[in-house]
Order: C-alpha cells, then sequence, then structure tokens
C-alpha cells in the first residue's frame, strides 16, 4: 500500500473516508485479542465463570459493536459483514477475549475486530467492577489478517501469564 | 456497596440492568486513561502531531463514544452526561490517551469514561494502521471516580516508559 | 387524562410528540409480556433451553430494545431507565416473555416494557426459525403499569395452554 | 439447510452470527403480518382512520425498523435492503399489519420483515393506548419468503375476525 | 454566558463538550424554521400536498431527528426532550418548515430546533427531488429561544415570498 | 426515469422505500454545498479559523451523518458508501461547505451528500452560537451527480458575496 492509493489524509493533509471504489472486492477476515486482568490476586477475586450470562452477554456486545464499527470510527466504511465471533476464555491473570471477522469487500476488517474485542472486554470490565475496580484491559492488538492489497500479516500472540 | 443494594445479578444468578430508581442522585466524575504504543522503534515510526486532524478525530471519536456508552454496553443505564474530555498526549512509546466524564445522576459514569477512551484510542489505532499493523492499546484502566455510595476511588497512574 | 392535557394530536388533528414539560416526576413501572409459540407439536420441534446461550441472547436483546425505544417508535420521549428485566420461561406452548421497566420521569414507560417484550420475542424466533418457519409472536400486551395522572391498571395475565 | 451449513450456534454450543460469505447472494424476499386487535368492543373504541397520520406513523416506524434489523437482533447481518413496504387496513378487531421485504444477498430478510411489522404494529398501539390500555399484538409471524438454498416457503394467513 | 461559564473551547484552544453540572435547571424553548424552495417556476412543478403522506413523513423524520441531535452533532449534550413538534406549511417559493422543541434541562435546545427543521427539510427534498433536482433548502436560522442565562432572544422572521 | 420505474408512491399514493432491486449497480457520485453566514457584521464577528479544532470537527460531523443518512431519512436506502469528503472554506459571508459522495450501488447519493453539508453547517453554527446567535445556513443545495439511469446533472454553483 502506498499513500497515493489509500490514506486518511488528502493532498491538503486534512482526513477525509478514503476512497475505496476503485479496489477490488476480495474475501477479507482479521483476528484481534486483548486480556481483561483483575489487577490484584486474581485467585481471591470473584470473577464469573466462562459458561455465565456475564461472559454471554460481553460476547452478543462484542458482535453488536462490530457491527456498528462505522457508526462510531469517524473514517470507517460501512461495511456488510458476513461473519462475526468472539470468544471469552479463562486466563491465569483473568480473561483472554478474542475476536474473529470476515467480509467480503473493498476495505478491510481489522478496526471491526478490534472494535469487537474492545466492546466485549469493556463489557467484562462491567462486569468485574462490582468486585473490584482495579480491573484493566491489556494489550489489546491485531492478531491475523488476510485478504487485501496488503497481503497477510500476523503477529506472535501474547502467551504471558 | 454490598451485593443487596446493586448488583448485574438477580436472585436467580441472571443479568439485568440493575434497579437504581431509589439511589441518591449525586455528582459523579470518573477519569479512566489507556497507553497506544506504536510497537516498534517509536522513534522511526511516523505518527500524527498531536495537534493535527487525526488527534482532534480521535478525542471527538471519544467524545461521541461516551455519550452512546448505554446503547452499546449491555447493561449500563442511558444517562444525561454533563461533561465529556478526551484528552491525547505525546507519551516515549506513543501516545497516551484521558478521558474525563461527569453527570449527575443515580450511578456512576466509570464505563462512559473507558468507553471514551477506549473509542478515542480505536480511532488513533486506525491512523497508525496506515503504516504501522503492529500498534496497541494497553493499560486501559480506570484512574479515578467520586460520587455515589462506594466513595472516592483512585490508582495509581502508569507512569512507565 | 384528558385530551386537553396529553395527545398525540395537536388542535389541527396532526401527530406531534406531546409537551409532558408541566407533568410532575413520578416513578411509573409498566409490565408486559408475550408468547413465543413453536408452531407445529411444541413437543417434537427443538427448542433452546431456558438456560442456554440463545434465552441469555434474548433477553439481552429486549433489555438493549428498551434503552432505545425512543429511537425507534416515533412520538415515544428519551427516557432515563432506571431499571430493565426480562425474562423468558418454558410454556405448554413454547415460550413465555415478560419485561418490567422502571423510571423516575414526567411520562410513563408501557411502550418500553412492549418494546422490550417484542425485541426478546424476535431473538427467540430468530433462533427457532432455524428449524421452524412456522414460530409466532402471539399476545403482546401491556400486563400492568403504576405511576402517573391516568393511574394504576392491570390485566389478567394470559393462563392459556 | 443442514445444521452443518448455517446454524446460530458454533461446535462448542455458543451462539455467533454465522458465517455466510460462502453462501451465494440471489433475490431473497419475505412478508409477514400481524393484528393489532382493540380489545373491548371494537365498534365502540376510537381508532384512527386509515388514511390518517397515526397510521402513517405506524407505517414509516416499520420501514425505519427495517433498516436497523442487525443492530438491534444480535445475530442478524447487516444487509443493504433494497425494497421496504409496509401497509395498514381495517380489520373486524382493530387493524392487519402486513410488510414485504426484498434484498439481493446471502441470507435471508424473514427477521427484517417481522421487525418491520412488530414496530409499525407497536406504533399504532402507542396511539390506541390514549384510550384504551387493553389493545394488544397478535400473531406475528412469517407469510412468506422465497430466495436462498432452503426454498421457498407459505403459510395459510391468519382469516379470523 | 461569559466564556469563562460556558465554553466549547477549553483553556488549551481544543474543542470539549463544556461541563453544564453546574448550571441550573430551566425550561428552555427554541423555535427554528427554514425554506424549501423548488427552484424553476414554482407553479409548474408538482409537489406534495401539505396533507399528503409526503408531509406527514418529513415531519415526523424532523421529530426523529431532534430525539438524536447529541449523538450526531459532537458536542450536544443528551437531553430528555419533554416536546418537539414539526410544521410544514405551503410557501409561494415552496414550503416553510418550523420547529419547536422544550426541554427542562442545563443547556438549551437551539441545536435540537435546528436539527429538527433540517431533516424535516432534507426528507421533502429527497421527495421534491424525483420531479427536480434544483429544489433547495434555504434560510435555516433560529427563531426565537427562552430560557436559560442568556435570556431570551429572537429574530425577525422571514416574508420574503 | 418514469414515474412507474421509481418512486416514492406506491400506486395508491402511499410512502414506500421504493424497490431497487431490478436496478443496475453502478458508479454513482454527488456534491452538494451550503453557506454558513455569520449574521451581522462578518468581520466584527469572532468565527473558528479554517484550520481550528471547530472546523475539523464539522467535517467530522458531515462525514458520519453522511453514513447514518438512512438511519434518518425514511425513504432512503442503506448504502455501501466507498467515499465521503467534506470541506470547509473561508467565504466573504462566513463559511462555504461542501460535500462529495462516491457509492457503487443501486440508487444515488444525493440525500447523502445533502446530509453531509448540513451536518457539517450544522456542527458549525453550534460553535458560531456562542457568539451570534443569529448564524445561519443557505442555500443547501445538489451541485452535481452522476451515475445512475437519470444521468449526469449540475446547477451554477453560488458565487454570491
Amino acid at each position: 500500500m502506498t499513500e497515493q492509493e489509500f490514506s486518511h489524509l488528502d493532498p491538503g493533509g486534512r482526513l477525509r473516508m478514503v476512497d475505496v471504489s476503485t479496489k477490488e472486492s476480495t474475501r477479507r477476515v482479521a483476528l484481534a485479542s486483548c486480556l481483561v486482568t483483575t489487577g490484584a490476586d486474581p485467585r481471591a477475586t470473584p470473577r464469573p465463570d466462562p459458561g455465565s450470562d456475564a461472559i454471554v452477554t460481553a460476547r452478543l456486545a462484542g458482535i453488536q459493536a462490530a457491527k456498528r464499527t462505522s457508526d462510531i470510527i469517524p473514517l470507517c466504511h460501512p461495511l456488510a459483514l458476513s461473519h462475526v465471533s468472539v470468544d471469552v476464555t479463562a486466563h491465569p491473570r483473568g480473561y483472554e477475549v478474542t475476536a474473529a471477522v470476515v467480509c467480503d469487500g473493498r476495505t478491510g476488517v481489522e478496526m471491526e475486530a478490534l472494535t469487537a474485542c474492545s466492546f466485549a472486554a469493556l463489557t467484562l470490565l462491567s462486569h468485574l467492577f462490582e468486585g473490584n475496580t482495579g480491573a484493566r484491559i491489556e494489550d489489546l492488538a491485531l492478531d491475523r489478517k488476510s485478504g487485501g492489497n496488503s497481503g497477510d500479516w500476523g503477529r506472535n500472540v501474547h502467551d504471558d501469564g
């Protein structure tokens, strides 16, 4: 990708929603993840069980947010997403949240996957805060993407703990 | 706060939007923050200047998102926020994003401050991703809150770098 | 309530969002319910268990929709709801959906309770349709309301089956 | 349709927004309907005339809601609807509401047609409630659909009265 | 009102949603208006009759938009509006659109009245465009406001034609 | 375009969201503009500088509004816009606002360009109102469009001043 083909800045340096109308429509996939950590000694903190209502709520909040990404992130394009899934699993320091988004379209779904993760994690936080205001979200990042001119990309996912 | 007075769970263990109608309306303030880091050597990565359009965009996205918190986080109450501000400042590893939210109401604005931070940071990420897919959001947490029965609370803010 | 004090029609017969600014702010409660029926022999139709993800999803969709009532029903006022709960229980012909909404305000929450029921039921239907396009929503109605000038009201809830 | 090809449940039994990216894009049509009944003796109840502002309001609320279906029903895909119409006609027991939705896409528009009907009916109810809190919505169901792998389907529409 | 008490700019010159939490809650009223003109000879242009569906649609679009003002105009506060009405009347050059908004709150409803007018007018335009792409919106302005520290204000409304 | 092929009115004279499913998908472009005037002597009125936060805010509000056009204007279709840009430049009487929208789709983007202009202008007005309640929006109109059966069209843009 060169700045000439795809950029948030017009020649005058001002932000715009870039013109993707001449880009090819391809299958786009993006995966993102983050941690929700409980701060103090996690063994001592009451936390929702991965199968509980609180976790289902978090996963659904992430799915709903993915569909509204362009509504909230100013320069994102409205996209007809074809798949969104969000998972929440136990992690030694709290929970790991992962999101996968698929779309056939002219621009990537990286921001949609990050938005899904972010809102699932915020929803989890809203539950944890009842007992522990020190809970936090860490390490929200893109894990993998494929499709589009810029090709495939992946990071080594976090394995701390 | 006891589980009897304020809880996301009804007696049957099911999630609900808690009844705040008998709580007193007081002035509520919440501050939250996070880092947006550029991954690789930050001195080598092109980044928007704190005064640029990209930063104004991020701050506005955060303000807009705060107002829509109850729309996206399932168990949050709709609140008539009386003030929202979001700041983005340079940090050795990228940017620091901070948000402040004020409301006179029957429930706290912690989630609104975290949502504002989160969307300002995601918007920044959408700009940084043009050159650097490894950018990420770190350490999103509540910094301080006041108002309500549960009293004031503060963490020692992050000073890493 | 007289047509002079509170009406969806102005003196010229045209619809408007009525002026509630001179009405007293009181505690308003509304309960509504409906049935989701599976059409054919309900014992032969696969259905989600009341504790399953599908049911939690339906309950959350109802809670979210209640908060957005004024966004979708043209003449409803935006209200700062203080409580919403939605329940889904087994019924001989399928499921019963009930919703309760509470608000301190100048107008009732009847439409919010009906909207919550309606969206929880539609979400259930979206699951049932995978196996049974004949599922339907029956008997959506207000069950009880209290608060406001027009006083309390209740119907005899449906006990068919 | 088999559970393997299209399902709201992943192999672990958890809800997700299904992946429709490999499904063929075809013309999809769905019709739905319901009754809005006035409860007590309908001849004695004042009701809006089918041509009045109240009826136009109901029809528009249904059209608007159809476009926002994926925003409110958690597992629905965002779709670029190509046609929505909603009709309200007199019925011996009150009103009949019908909706038709058309889309060229990878998934059906059944939920969009039901959502349109449901919100047109709720809007009608909001008018009727001024004089008659016992009004209700009955028999909301899909009438017909065409397009997609699962083929065409129709019910015998309600002719009670 | 002084810049110290109420301003869209913080001391560093950056935009923010101003803090109205210390302002008094008073009854606020705002009236706004605009013209929708049909461009060419208005007698020769087919136009919807003031009582027709097209006009009801425009009025409702304005009412709905007023309720969503803070969602779209970045620095507006969410407000619990207590009344909105929108009128469309014939004018020698096309139509006059007027809006009235009332709220008991800590900040004015000027932007809500202008937003209502603007969306009613845009909706009218969407109808007129079927036959006349030269239709336009003229002279959108505040007509009157009352309530709040800055006192009452009125302009001499447009009487051209 | 004939009324038979494409119309907001069904054969019974009732509004509907027209069926565009049989129309060809082509590249659609629309440009719109308006003036924001400061009323009294513009040289004496304090106004935001074209590069300031207030102007960036206005431009972003316009971009965001364009994406939500079908959400607010009742008979507009949801469209996957591929480009939106909004500019604000100094004008002797205040500011000129212009918007450009591009989409590959079955219906035009005229209303999206007008909506973008309108909301950028309203946002500007919200800033100007701090010092000058007489500011107004003038001459909001379509400037040019291309694509679709009805062919290209342009007006002579306003050069008053």
